[in-house]
């Protein structure tokens, strides 16, 4: 049984106000393949983002940030170490952060033993990822091909309910429906586009675009439900516009930033 | 003599048809100026591609992977030692691989001589480049400016002959007219259009996109020819309708994504 | 007291065609969350951008290069230690270069140090930033959230004007309107538009194109003043016809190459 949430439901365009309102600073550690698009979306719904690894730099913006995002394909270019070292800041600041496991499952021991570590010590206060992705750090059987999934999210929803409830984190699956819960609840966010799947470092973005929600101090669950919401309404729209995958990309960009009003 | 192919010739359609239906996984190591627009054309021909270079990662990314690009230009963030390692993995594994030899000839050393282990000691499937690096790297006299051509693609012909016997890859050179050859056959691939120079990665794309239609098993004359065949055609097509530089690399996405019917 | 310079004075679009017709090498260090965004504006008024920070790269690349920028940014990737060799590399050559001081202020010493460092052992010809981190940089009290500014541009003039007498280099601070000052004159620079700060990189951008402008010998306080007409020029037509901020920031690019003719 789930609720059924999507854009212009007051419970999202509140927590969106709240998010352009506030202005947050939201610090990322992601990929360099991604980091672009992330940025441009954290911008794109008036929130204001730092991304990237330097050692110096990530306790203090970790440390200043309204809310932080750690994707593990960051590991392209940062070390277990310093991934690590952002969620320890994160957590004893206080300060709201997702997990997004990008690779978990994929067969690179290295990302698993990153995740288990993180939700053990530091746990995140939401985890967003693709139906393989959770099913895998639910502990789970799945397989993914490279980043991409080969379960659906439907599929993956009675595991996201066991992860939410042993860690305490919310836990989002996204797919054609996307599903969001406590470990309790459940809220099925429609919407969004196939094509969300062929832009590099869309689906990535749901990662950053929660810690932008959460930020304000909006509720986990109702921030996380949010930011799908708002995500899948930009894109739907977009693709009635798009003529191909390319101008979609610039299309969901231009309708977050008119759904956020900056 | 040539022969001359291009967009819709079945030669080439099927080869595409051939990459969205087995939709392979493509492993690149490239560098991050690129690595975005490069992601989105392999996902825009229906291929799941994973780019980067964490060590932990390579050799299973590598061995997993339909296909393989290395772009020097990876060089930027990613050891010599680690793309030697995707090299080895790739061939141990019987994975097809493309070399792209940016910035060969540019006076940087440490690029001439690890080209120059990567042709001895794992040989590539394929080889593409422009018309400064292809010259190059066959051992001829070319400069060039940063990652820019000095040089014609009907300059390099001969010596991409020559290179193509040598090593027993396939050589495309991209210019205005692009020309494969495996030593024997040349085949000229016309379209394009000047404004894929003025859009960084775009001429890298090439690469990544070989390595997609080379995944599914077609011969690699053909995939090559047909990869850089269906840039050529979206390229002509995005500049029917592009204003300017910006929106040419949205619509050269756009057109590929209809190409390939995803 | 202030002269105010706009797209189409002479004084402006000779400095563009200066770069179109040189077609110079640039060579920037920054980070990868902006790359992309760079080269391709540096690519749209005609120059031939290189990016990276490759430590075998470095030197031959500052030295060959007709101008250089350097973004402190980069140190998401760099160590302080490579952007000091590109900055000396630069100036034994005799290479002209653009200092981007992003982050200078934000509370992360190491960015501190090293802005004075470059300043004292290796001066730039041009400084560009926003009026946070020109302020900060005069060693003004300014606080920035993340790599945003807190301050107007209009605050900042009379310490860019400190810091350009102290340092010899031209001195930008961007806003709603730039001011550019060697000390002495007051250049006002109007147009441009709000989204530019919504999308990611785009005021890094304008380090990149001081240095293409720079390239061909023009003087620095006419090329530093040029390359911010020719942006807010562009940035105030893509407006026009954007729908949001996606399409924005592929319209700059286009206005910015129909400006430049390439």
């Amino acid at each position: 049984m789930s609720t059924q949430i999507r854009w212009p439901d007051p419970y999202v365009t509140q927590a969106l106000e709240a998010v352009t309102g506030a202005s947050p600073l939201v610090f990322g550690l992601t990929n360099y393949i991604t980091a672009g698009l992330n940025a441009n979306m954290v911008l794109a719904v008036g929130a204001s983002p730092a991304i990237g690894g330097n050692p110096a730099a990530v306790k203090p913006l970790a440390t200043a940030a309204g809310g932080v995002w750690i994707n593990l394909a960051a590991m392209v270019t940062d070390s277990p170490e310093l991934l690590r070292e952002a969620a320890r800041a994160a957590h004893e600041a206080g300060t709201r952060w997702v997990l997004d496991p990008v690779t978990v499952g994929a067969g690179i021991p290295v990302s698993d033993d990153l995740a288990a570590d993180l939700l053990r010590d530091t746990p995140p206060t939401a985890i967003r990822g693709n139906a393989s992705e959770i099913i895998a750090l639910a502990g789970g059987l799945a397989s993914s091909k490279g980043v991409d999934s080969t379960a659906t999210s439907e599929e993956a929803v009675p595991l996201a309910k066991v992860l939410a409830r042993r860690t305490g984190a919310v836990v989002a699956v996204s797919g054609p429906t996307d599903y969001v819960t406590d470990g309790t609840e459940v809220v099925a966010v429609p919407g969004g586009h196939r094509w969300l799947t062929r832009v590099t470092g869309a689906g990535c973005s749901l990662g950053a675009l929660v810690a932008a929600f959460l930020a304000p101090g909006t509720d986990p669950l109702r921030a996380t439900v949010a930011a799908h919401a708002v995500l899948a309404e930009a894109a739907g729209r977009a693709a009635e516009t798009a003529r191909g995958t390319g101008t979609f990309a610039a299309s969901v960009l231009d309708e977050l930033s008119l759904l956020s009003g900056i």
